[in-house]
Protein backbone atom coordinates (compact mmCIF):
# COMPACT_ATOMS: atom_id res chain seq x y z
CA UNK A 1 0.00 0.00 0.00
CA UNK A 2 2.62 2.34 -0.99
CA UNK A 3 0.36 4.62 -2.66
CA UNK A 4 -1.47 5.60 0.56
CA UNK A 5 -0.63 8.90 1.78
CA UNK A 6 -3.91 10.16 3.54
CA UNK A 7 -5.24 8.06 5.92
CA UNK A 8 -8.93 8.76 7.36
CA UNK A 9 -9.81 7.44 10.72
CA UNK A 10 -13.06 6.91 12.75
CA UNK A 11 -13.34 7.65 16.15
CA UNK A 12 -15.62 5.95 18.59
CA UNK A 13 -15.11 2.51 18.34
CA UNK A 14 -12.25 2.67 16.06
CA UNK A 15 -10.08 4.94 18.33
CA UNK A 16 -11.54 4.89 21.67
CA UNK A 17 -14.63 3.00 23.09
CA UNK A 18 -18.20 4.21 22.97
CA UNK A 19 -20.81 1.43 22.35
CA UNK A 20 -19.61 -0.33 25.60
CA UNK A 21 -20.32 3.19 27.21
CA UNK A 22 -24.32 3.11 26.11
CA UNK A 23 -24.31 -0.56 26.10
CA UNK A 24 -24.12 0.48 30.07
CA UNK A 25 -26.53 3.16 30.18
CA UNK A 26 -29.44 0.41 28.22
CA UNK A 27 -28.93 -1.67 30.85
CA UNK A 28 -29.18 1.01 33.91
CA UNK A 29 -32.44 1.70 30.91
CA UNK A 30 -34.04 -1.12 31.11
CA UNK A 31 -33.67 -2.14 34.94
CA UNK A 32 -35.41 1.16 35.46
CA UNK A 33 -38.43 0.31 33.23
CA UNK A 34 -38.09 -3.16 34.34
CA UNK A 35 -41.71 -3.02 35.91
CA UNK A 36 -43.68 -1.82 33.00
CA UNK A 37 -41.46 -4.06 29.84
CA UNK A 38 -39.06 -6.52 29.21
CA UNK A 39 -36.03 -5.74 27.80
CA UNK A 40 -36.83 -6.50 24.40
CA UNK A 41 -39.75 -3.96 24.08
CA UNK A 42 -37.35 -1.42 25.84
CA UNK A 43 -34.26 -1.85 23.87
CA UNK A 44 -36.89 -2.00 20.09
CA UNK A 45 -38.92 1.10 21.33
CA UNK A 46 -35.82 3.06 22.07
CA UNK A 47 -33.99 2.28 18.91
CA UNK A 48 -37.24 3.15 16.90
CA UNK A 49 -37.45 6.54 18.78
CA UNK A 50 -33.94 7.04 17.90
CA UNK A 51 -34.25 6.05 14.17
CA UNK A 52 -37.85 8.43 13.98
CA UNK A 53 -35.38 11.68 15.54
CA UNK A 54 -32.54 11.27 14.19
CA UNK A 55 -33.16 13.82 10.91
CA UNK A 56 -33.63 16.27 13.70
CA UNK A 57 -31.14 15.24 16.14
CA UNK A 58 -28.66 14.07 14.66
CA UNK A 59 -26.34 11.66 16.11
CA UNK A 60 -24.74 12.06 19.76
CA UNK A 61 -25.32 11.76 23.75
CA UNK A 62 -27.97 14.90 24.04
CA UNK A 63 -30.22 13.26 21.25
CA UNK A 64 -30.12 9.98 22.81
CA UNK A 65 -30.64 11.37 26.02
CA UNK A 66 -33.72 13.10 24.95
CA UNK A 67 -34.77 9.79 22.73
CA UNK A 68 -34.25 7.75 26.08
CA UNK A 69 -36.75 10.91 27.77
CA UNK A 70 -39.36 10.27 24.99
CA UNK A 71 -39.35 6.37 25.06
CA UNK A 72 -39.59 6.38 28.91
CA UNK A 73 -42.61 8.91 28.62
CA UNK A 74 -44.23 6.14 25.92
CA UNK A 75 -43.18 2.71 27.05
CA UNK A 76 -44.68 3.84 30.46
CA UNK A 77 -47.86 5.59 29.29
CA UNK A 78 -47.43 8.90 31.27
CA UNK A 79 -46.19 6.92 34.65
CA UNK A 80 -42.69 7.55 34.60
CA UNK A 81 -41.83 9.86 37.70
CA UNK A 82 -39.96 13.12 37.42
CA UNK A 83 -37.69 11.70 39.55
CA UNK A 84 -36.79 9.21 37.24
CA UNK A 85 -36.52 11.46 34.50
CA UNK A 86 -34.02 13.06 36.29
CA UNK A 87 -32.15 9.74 36.30
CA UNK A 88 -32.08 9.36 32.43
CA UNK A 89 -30.95 13.37 32.60
CA UNK A 90 -28.02 12.38 35.11
CA UNK A 91 -27.15 9.23 32.69
CA UNK A 92 -26.55 11.20 29.80
CA UNK A 93 -24.28 13.68 31.76
CA UNK A 94 -22.30 10.77 33.10
CA UNK A 95 -22.00 9.98 29.47
CA UNK A 96 -20.87 13.59 28.59
CA UNK A 97 -18.13 13.55 30.96
CA UNK A 98 -16.95 9.79 30.84
CA UNK A 99 -13.17 9.47 30.55
CA UNK A 100 -11.81 8.31 27.07
CA UNK A 101 -10.17 4.84 26.95
CA UNK A 102 -8.10 4.23 24.20
CA UNK A 103 -8.63 0.72 22.62
CA UNK A 104 -5.70 -1.43 22.31
CA UNK A 105 -2.44 -0.55 20.18
CA UNK A 106 -4.06 2.74 19.25
CA UNK A 107 -1.65 5.19 21.17
CA UNK A 108 1.46 3.54 19.46
CA UNK A 109 0.07 2.86 16.22
CA UNK A 110 -1.22 6.16 15.56
CA UNK A 111 1.79 8.18 16.83
CA UNK A 112 4.06 5.85 14.22
CA UNK A 113 0.72 6.61 11.08
CA UNK A 114 1.50 10.31 11.66
CA UNK A 115 4.91 10.14 10.91
CA UNK A 116 4.66 8.72 7.53
CA UNK A 117 0.71 10.04 6.26
CA UNK A 118 -1.23 12.37 6.93
CA UNK A 119 -4.01 11.73 9.10
CA UNK A 120 -7.44 13.15 9.05
CA UNK A 121 -9.96 11.94 12.24
CA UNK A 122 -13.32 11.82 10.25
CA UNK A 123 -16.46 11.29 12.83
CA UNK A 124 -20.00 11.88 12.89
CA UNK A 125 -21.70 13.11 16.45
CA UNK A 126 -22.14 16.02 18.90
CA UNK A 127 -19.51 18.85 17.56
CA UNK A 128 -18.51 19.31 21.54
CA UNK A 129 -18.90 16.23 22.43
CA UNK A 130 -15.92 14.75 19.66
CA UNK A 131 -13.59 17.99 20.34
CA UNK A 132 -13.90 16.85 24.38
CA UNK A 133 -13.24 13.00 23.68
CA UNK A 134 -10.01 13.90 20.89
CA UNK A 135 -8.48 16.79 23.59
CA UNK A 136 -9.39 14.02 26.07
CA UNK A 137 -7.37 10.98 23.94
CA UNK A 138 -4.13 12.72 23.90
CA UNK A 139 -4.06 11.94 20.32
CA UNK A 140 -5.14 15.31 18.31
CA UNK A 141 -1.49 16.36 17.78
CA UNK A 142 -1.13 13.72 15.33
CA UNK A 143 -3.88 14.87 12.85
CA UNK A 144 -3.70 17.12 10.17
CA UNK A 145 -7.62 17.57 10.46
CA UNK A 146 -10.49 17.20 12.41
CA UNK A 147 -13.52 16.59 10.36
CA UNK A 148 -16.83 16.11 12.48
CA UNK A 149 -19.66 15.39 10.28
CA UNK A 150 -23.61 14.66 10.58
CA UNK A 151 -23.53 12.27 8.39
CA UNK A 152 -21.21 9.49 6.82
CA UNK A 153 -22.08 8.80 3.27
CA UNK A 154 -20.03 9.14 -0.44
CA UNK A 155 -20.70 12.70 -0.41
CA UNK A 156 -19.48 13.35 2.71
CA UNK A 157 -16.59 11.91 1.95
CA UNK A 158 -16.22 13.42 -1.75
CA UNK A 159 -16.46 16.54 -0.21
CA UNK A 160 -13.79 16.32 2.36
CA UNK A 161 -11.52 14.51 -0.12
CA UNK A 162 -11.84 17.52 -2.37
CA UNK A 163 -11.85 20.31 -0.07
CA UNK A 164 -8.10 19.01 0.86
CA UNK A 165 -6.97 18.20 -2.51
CA UNK A 166 -7.03 14.49 -2.17
CA UNK A 167 -7.13 11.95 -4.53
CA UNK A 168 -9.30 8.86 -3.76
CA UNK A 169 -6.70 6.50 -5.09
CA UNK A 170 -4.13 7.91 -1.96
CA UNK A 171 -6.97 7.65 0.57
CA UNK A 172 -7.14 4.57 2.84
CA UNK A 173 -10.27 5.22 5.37
CA UNK A 174 -10.14 3.36 8.56
CA UNK A 175 -13.31 2.51 10.97
CA UNK A 176 -15.57 -0.45 12.70
CA UNK A 177 -18.69 0.31 11.05
CA UNK A 178 -19.00 -0.99 6.88
CA UNK A 179 -21.66 1.25 6.54
CA UNK A 180 -20.00 4.37 8.16
CA UNK A 181 -16.64 4.20 7.20
CA UNK A 182 -16.20 1.13 4.85
CA UNK A 183 -19.17 1.05 2.04
CA UNK A 184 -18.59 4.67 1.00
CA UNK A 185 -15.08 4.98 0.85
CA UNK A 186 -14.96 1.74 -1.19
CA UNK A 187 -17.82 3.73 -3.70
CA UNK A 188 -15.34 6.45 -4.35
CA UNK A 189 -12.68 4.54 -5.14
CA UNK A 190 -10.72 4.64 -1.80
CA UNK A 191 -9.06 1.70 0.16
CA UNK A 192 -10.88 0.68 3.55
CA UNK A 193 -9.58 -1.17 6.47
CA UNK A 194 -12.43 -2.54 8.74
CA UNK A 195 -11.21 -3.22 12.35
CA UNK A 196 -14.65 -4.59 13.72
CA UNK A 197 -15.81 -3.78 17.07
CA UNK A 198 -17.40 -6.17 19.58
CA UNK A 199 -20.67 -3.93 19.60
CA UNK A 200 -22.41 -2.56 16.85
CA UNK A 201 -25.39 -0.01 17.56
CA UNK A 202 -28.62 -1.28 15.45
CA UNK A 203 -28.95 1.63 13.38
CA UNK A 204 -25.45 1.30 12.09
CA UNK A 205 -26.00 -2.41 10.57
CA UNK A 206 -25.91 -3.08 7.07
CA UNK A 207 -26.26 -5.93 5.09
CA UNK A 208 -24.30 -5.29 1.80
CA UNK A 209 -21.27 -7.00 1.71
CA UNK A 210 -17.72 -4.87 0.41
CA UNK A 211 -16.74 -5.75 -3.03
CA UNK A 212 -13.79 -4.33 -3.98
CA UNK A 213 -10.64 -7.18 -4.27
CA UNK A 214 -7.30 -5.26 -3.43
CA UNK A 215 -9.20 -2.00 -1.57
CA UNK A 216 -10.89 -3.22 1.23
CA UNK A 217 -8.96 -4.72 3.96
CA UNK A 218 -10.42 -7.03 7.05
CA UNK A 219 -7.90 -6.39 10.22
CA UNK A 220 -8.18 -7.96 13.52
CA UNK A 221 -6.78 -5.41 15.58
CA UNK A 222 -5.57 -1.54 15.39
CA UNK A 223 -2.21 -2.22 15.20
CA UNK A 224 -2.57 -3.81 11.74
CA UNK A 225 -2.62 -0.81 9.98
CA UNK A 226 1.58 -0.49 10.03
CA UNK A 227 1.75 -3.62 8.36
CA UNK A 228 -0.95 -2.92 5.44
CA UNK A 229 0.44 0.71 4.82
CA UNK A 230 4.07 -0.71 5.21
CA UNK A 231 5.19 0.66 8.21
CA UNK A 232 6.85 -0.39 11.64
CA UNK A 233 6.35 1.48 14.84
CA UNK A 234 9.43 2.79 15.51
CA UNK A 235 10.41 3.76 11.71
CA UNK A 236 11.05 7.26 11.17
CA UNK A 237 10.27 9.43 7.98
CA UNK B 1 -12.75 49.71 3.46
CA UNK B 2 -11.06 48.85 0.11
CA UNK B 3 -8.44 46.40 2.22
CA UNK B 4 -11.57 43.92 3.23
CA UNK B 5 -11.29 40.97 1.18
CA UNK B 6 -13.18 38.72 3.37
CA UNK B 7 -16.04 38.97 5.46
CA UNK B 8 -17.20 36.59 8.50
CA UNK B 9 -20.63 36.33 8.70
CA UNK B 10 -22.33 34.92 12.07
CA UNK B 11 -25.46 33.00 11.43
CA UNK B 12 -28.29 33.54 14.40
CA UNK B 13 -29.98 36.77 14.65
CA UNK B 14 -27.76 38.53 12.00
CA UNK B 15 -28.90 36.29 9.32
CA UNK B 16 -31.91 34.75 10.18
CA UNK B 17 -34.28 34.93 12.94
CA UNK B 18 -33.42 32.51 15.83
CA UNK B 19 -34.04 34.78 19.52
CA UNK B 20 -37.71 35.32 18.71
CA UNK B 21 -37.47 31.50 18.57
CA UNK B 22 -36.73 30.95 21.66
CA UNK B 23 -38.46 33.81 23.24
CA UNK B 24 -41.53 32.28 21.99
CA UNK B 25 -40.60 29.16 23.81
CA UNK B 26 -40.12 30.92 26.86
CA UNK B 27 -43.25 32.31 27.07
CA UNK B 28 -44.75 28.73 26.61
CA UNK B 29 -42.46 27.73 29.43
CA UNK B 30 -43.55 30.20 32.11
CA UNK B 31 -47.14 29.87 31.40
CA UNK B 32 -46.56 25.71 32.10
CA UNK B 33 -44.63 26.31 35.07
CA UNK B 34 -46.48 29.04 36.29
CA UNK B 35 -48.73 27.61 39.12
CA UNK B 36 -45.67 27.09 40.83
CA UNK B 37 -43.15 29.98 40.40
CA UNK B 38 -43.13 33.13 38.99
CA UNK B 39 -41.55 34.26 35.78
CA UNK B 40 -38.61 36.25 37.08
CA UNK B 41 -37.97 32.63 38.64
CA UNK B 42 -38.68 30.03 35.82
CA UNK B 43 -36.44 32.64 33.74
CA UNK B 44 -33.36 32.79 36.29
CA UNK B 45 -33.71 29.41 37.29
CA UNK B 46 -33.19 28.01 33.50
CA UNK B 47 -30.64 30.56 32.48
CA UNK B 48 -28.24 29.23 35.46
CA UNK B 49 -28.82 25.41 34.14
CA UNK B 50 -27.89 26.56 31.08
CA UNK B 51 -24.96 27.87 32.04
CA UNK B 52 -24.00 24.99 34.61
CA UNK B 53 -24.59 22.68 31.40
CA UNK B 54 -22.81 24.84 28.94
CA UNK B 55 -19.38 23.08 29.41
CA UNK B 56 -21.14 19.55 28.77
CA UNK B 57 -23.45 20.23 25.91
CA UNK B 58 -22.56 22.86 24.07
CA UNK B 59 -24.90 25.81 22.56
CA UNK B 60 -27.56 25.01 20.79
CA UNK B 61 -31.62 23.63 20.79
CA UNK B 62 -31.05 19.93 22.67
CA UNK B 63 -29.11 21.51 24.68
CA UNK B 64 -31.69 23.92 25.93
CA UNK B 65 -34.38 20.96 25.86
CA UNK B 66 -32.52 19.06 28.14
CA UNK B 67 -31.98 22.37 30.36
CA UNK B 68 -35.26 23.19 30.53
CA UNK B 69 -36.48 19.54 31.53
CA UNK B 70 -34.16 19.38 34.28
CA UNK B 71 -35.00 22.81 35.54
CA UNK B 72 -38.83 22.27 35.38
CA UNK B 73 -38.25 19.43 37.34
CA UNK B 74 -36.16 21.31 39.64
CA UNK B 75 -38.50 24.45 40.30
CA UNK B 76 -41.47 21.88 40.82
CA UNK B 77 -39.59 19.48 43.11
CA UNK B 78 -40.37 16.49 40.78
CA UNK B 79 -44.40 17.25 40.92
CA UNK B 80 -44.13 18.06 37.11
CA UNK B 81 -46.05 14.86 35.10
CA UNK B 82 -44.34 13.08 32.17
CA UNK B 83 -47.25 14.56 29.89
CA UNK B 84 -46.11 17.73 30.42
CA UNK B 85 -42.28 16.93 30.18
CA UNK B 86 -43.36 15.54 26.62
CA UNK B 87 -44.45 18.72 25.81
CA UNK B 88 -41.11 20.08 26.63
CA UNK B 89 -39.65 17.45 24.03
CA UNK B 90 -42.09 18.72 21.69
CA UNK B 91 -41.31 22.19 22.18
CA UNK B 92 -37.75 21.20 21.43
CA UNK B 93 -38.65 19.67 18.06
CA UNK B 94 -40.53 22.18 16.94
CA UNK B 95 -38.01 24.58 17.76
CA UNK B 96 -35.86 22.22 15.25
CA UNK B 97 -37.86 22.09 12.85
CA UNK B 98 -38.95 25.83 12.58
CA UNK B 99 -38.97 27.57 9.23
CA UNK B 100 -35.46 29.44 8.72
CA UNK B 101 -36.72 33.54 8.36
CA UNK B 102 -33.86 35.54 7.29
CA UNK B 103 -33.65 39.48 8.49
CA UNK B 104 -34.84 42.03 6.25
CA UNK B 105 -32.54 42.71 3.06
CA UNK B 106 -30.16 39.70 4.09
CA UNK B 107 -30.36 38.09 1.12
CA UNK B 108 -30.21 40.24 -1.75
CA UNK B 109 -26.92 42.14 0.20
CA UNK B 110 -25.40 38.45 1.08
CA UNK B 111 -25.60 37.93 -3.03
CA UNK B 112 -24.33 41.38 -3.55
CA UNK B 113 -21.12 40.69 -0.88
CA UNK B 114 -20.06 37.56 -2.51
CA UNK B 115 -19.71 38.60 -5.90
CA UNK B 116 -16.78 40.93 -4.44
CA UNK B 117 -15.66 39.27 -1.22
CA UNK B 118 -15.09 35.33 -0.06
CA UNK B 119 -17.37 35.14 2.63
CA UNK B 120 -17.56 32.74 5.36
CA UNK B 121 -20.45 31.49 7.91
CA UNK B 122 -18.95 31.34 11.67
CA UNK B 123 -21.47 30.03 14.14
CA UNK B 124 -21.69 28.02 17.15
CA UNK B 125 -24.73 25.84 17.89
CA UNK B 126 -25.49 21.74 16.84
CA UNK B 127 -23.60 21.16 13.44
CA UNK B 128 -26.98 19.21 12.37
CA UNK B 129 -29.22 22.26 12.89
CA UNK B 130 -26.89 24.87 11.86
CA UNK B 131 -26.31 22.89 8.23
CA UNK B 132 -30.25 22.25 7.55
CA UNK B 133 -30.62 26.48 8.30
CA UNK B 134 -27.84 27.31 6.23
CA UNK B 135 -29.64 24.65 3.46
CA UNK B 136 -33.42 25.76 4.17
CA UNK B 137 -31.57 29.92 4.09
CA UNK B 138 -31.14 29.68 0.84
CA UNK B 139 -27.76 31.45 0.97
CA UNK B 140 -25.17 28.52 1.15
CA UNK B 141 -24.32 28.66 -2.29
CA UNK B 142 -22.58 32.26 -1.27
CA UNK B 143 -20.31 30.96 1.27
CA UNK B 144 -17.26 29.82 0.32
CA UNK B 145 -16.62 28.32 3.97
CA UNK B 146 -18.92 27.26 6.90
CA UNK B 147 -17.56 26.99 10.08
CA UNK B 148 -19.48 25.59 12.83
CA UNK B 149 -17.67 26.09 16.19
CA UNK B 150 -17.75 25.31 19.89
CA UNK B 151 -17.03 28.20 21.32
CA UNK B 152 -16.62 32.14 19.72
CA UNK B 153 -13.35 33.11 21.06
CA UNK B 154 -9.85 34.94 19.69
CA UNK B 155 -8.47 31.82 20.18
CA UNK B 156 -10.99 30.29 17.41
CA UNK B 157 -11.19 33.02 15.15
CA UNK B 158 -7.30 33.07 15.00
CA UNK B 159 -7.21 29.37 13.94
CA UNK B 160 -9.88 30.22 11.15
CA UNK B 161 -8.20 32.80 9.91
CA UNK B 162 -4.72 30.55 9.81
CA UNK B 163 -6.12 27.63 8.16
CA UNK B 164 -7.29 29.76 5.41
CA UNK B 165 -4.65 31.75 5.09
CA UNK B 166 -6.38 35.19 6.03
CA UNK B 167 -4.39 38.09 7.45
CA UNK B 168 -6.48 39.78 10.28
CA UNK B 169 -5.80 43.54 8.09
CA UNK B 170 -8.08 41.63 5.35
CA UNK B 171 -10.85 40.09 7.49
CA UNK B 172 -14.37 42.00 9.04
CA UNK B 173 -16.13 39.91 11.33
CA UNK B 174 -20.41 40.67 11.32
CA UNK B 175 -22.77 39.96 13.64
CA UNK B 176 -25.04 40.72 16.64
CA UNK B 177 -23.12 39.53 19.60
CA UNK B 178 -19.97 41.80 20.88
CA UNK B 179 -18.95 38.97 22.82
CA UNK B 180 -18.74 36.30 20.30
CA UNK B 181 -18.77 38.54 16.88
CA UNK B 182 -16.95 41.52 17.65
CA UNK B 183 -14.69 41.78 20.51
CA UNK B 184 -12.32 38.43 19.52
CA UNK B 185 -12.65 39.58 15.95
CA UNK B 186 -10.81 42.68 17.42
CA UNK B 187 -8.43 41.49 19.62
CA UNK B 188 -7.16 39.59 16.78
CA UNK B 189 -7.06 42.94 14.86
CA UNK B 190 -9.32 42.65 12.07
CA UNK B 191 -12.25 44.94 11.80
CA UNK B 192 -15.95 44.29 12.86
CA UNK B 193 -19.18 45.47 12.43
CA UNK B 194 -22.36 44.61 14.78
CA UNK B 195 -25.49 44.77 13.73
CA UNK B 196 -27.98 44.66 17.12
CA UNK B 197 -31.00 42.30 17.52
CA UNK B 198 -34.16 42.87 19.57
CA UNK B 199 -32.89 40.17 21.53
CA UNK B 200 -30.44 39.34 23.32
CA UNK B 201 -29.79 35.67 25.12
CA UNK B 202 -28.83 36.54 28.32
CA UNK B 203 -25.48 34.46 28.65
CA UNK B 204 -24.35 36.05 25.46
CA UNK B 205 -24.23 39.43 27.13
CA UNK B 206 -21.42 41.29 28.01
CA UNK B 207 -20.44 44.62 29.58
CA UNK B 208 -17.30 45.21 27.73
CA UNK B 209 -17.15 47.66 25.16
CA UNK B 210 -15.32 47.80 22.00
CA UNK B 211 -12.38 50.01 21.22
CA UNK B 212 -10.33 49.77 18.26
CA UNK B 213 -11.26 53.29 16.48
CA UNK B 214 -11.29 52.51 12.58
CA UNK B 215 -11.47 49.04 12.67
CA UNK B 216 -15.25 48.71 14.70
CA UNK B 217 -18.66 50.16 13.10
CA UNK B 218 -21.98 50.22 14.56
CA UNK B 219 -24.53 49.44 11.89
CA UNK B 220 -28.46 49.90 11.69
CA UNK B 221 -29.38 47.24 9.33
CA UNK B 222 -27.76 44.46 7.35
CA UNK B 223 -27.78 46.24 4.28
CA UNK B 224 -25.51 48.79 5.70
CA UNK B 225 -22.26 46.76 4.88
CA UNK B 226 -22.75 47.22 1.02
CA UNK B 227 -21.85 50.95 2.05
CA UNK B 228 -19.21 49.84 4.78
CA UNK B 229 -17.21 47.30 2.44
CA UNK B 230 -18.00 50.04 -0.65
CA UNK B 231 -20.02 47.83 -2.25
CA UNK B 232 -23.52 48.76 -3.87
CA UNK B 233 -26.02 45.70 -4.87
CA UNK B 234 -25.91 46.26 -8.61
CA UNK B 235 -22.04 45.88 -8.76
CA UNK B 236 -20.44 42.91 -10.43
CA UNK B 237 -17.03 42.30 -9.77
Amino acid sequence: MQHIRVIGLDADDTLWHNETIFEDVHEKYRTLLARYHDATTVDRTLLATERRNLELYGYGIKGFTLSSIETAIELTKGQISATEIRTLLELGRAMLAHPVELLEGVAPTVAALARSHRLILITKGDLRDQQRKLAKSGLAAHFELIEIVTEKDPATYRKILARHGIAPGEFLMVGNSLKSDILPALALGAAAAHIPYPLLWAADHTTEAPNAPGRFFELAKFADLLALVGESPGRQS
